[in-house]
């Protein structure tokens, strides 16, 4: 993974409920208000189970986040009780647009997968994201099937 | 749901590693050597986590598992820290095709994330199970994106 200079790809903190991580993500989809107890509770809860929620994020040299994504790391029984990663909710703050913190981010996510034994990483995407995915060195695999009940 | 007579959709149990619970899982992909001390292990694994892991079976009228399926529970920040489900490992015993099982489970572990609250579950297919998936409210999203490690 290459990074601008001051760029770092880190675990997130929980101190990164104040410094732009809502705002970030809030550029991939709704997230709703999130108050500072409630952010504190599903941090917790990630942070209790780190063999599955890896959530991550990228800070530009002010220490501010700008990119975030999660890796969601699924126990298996086939595959000789394998792990698959699972690569979501990425997204770029617009003003850090152009400096490839996107690939930046899968690539930082898809090497700790990697680390942490997954035997393959799998994400769902936009057709015009296919390009994108593709130079992260993914491939295509099937169709993303939804029901939503809300 | 609806099942044929005699059959039941239950959580996987720790003893149905000797009710061909594994055997059903190979239709479809390949499972590996587990021992019954591996399955123990993972099986405990899942079951310290009911919040996430949710592996179910369906039985038929001799009690011998003939379809499995598993809702994984993703929670988020997005949507107001909303849960995602994710149907994972549908398989259908061949001796008991042509019965609808693999419609009920999916039925089943859909119904299972609306009761737990998710707000949307996905899955991924190959473009020949779409029409499957359709019949069982799900709508086509976005693309399946795989990166494999061996």
């Amino acid at each position: 993974m290459t990074l601008p200079e001051g760029y770092t790809f880190r675990r997130l903190e929980v101190s990164d409920y104040s410094n732009n991580y809502l705002e970030t993500l809030k550029t991939l989809t709704s997230v709703g208000n999130i108050s500072e107890d409630q952010f504190k509770h599903l941090f917790e809860e990630w942070s209790r189970l780190p063999e599955i929620y890896n959530p991550h994020v990228i800070t530009n040299p002010a220490g501010t986040v700008v990119a975030t994504g999660m890796l969601l790391i699924e126990r298996k029984l086939i595959h000789e009780r394998g792990s698959v990663g699972h690569v979501e909710d990425i997204s770029v703050a617009p003003s850090e647009q152009g400096k490839k913190l996107g690939l930046s981010m899968v690539n930082g996510l898809t090497e700790l997968a990697e680390k942490k034994g997954c035997y393959k990483v799998i994400l769902d995407c936009s057709e015009h994201n296919v390009r994108f995915y593709e130079k992260c060195g993914y491939i295509k695999g099937g169709t993303e099937m939804i029901k939503r009940f809300t």
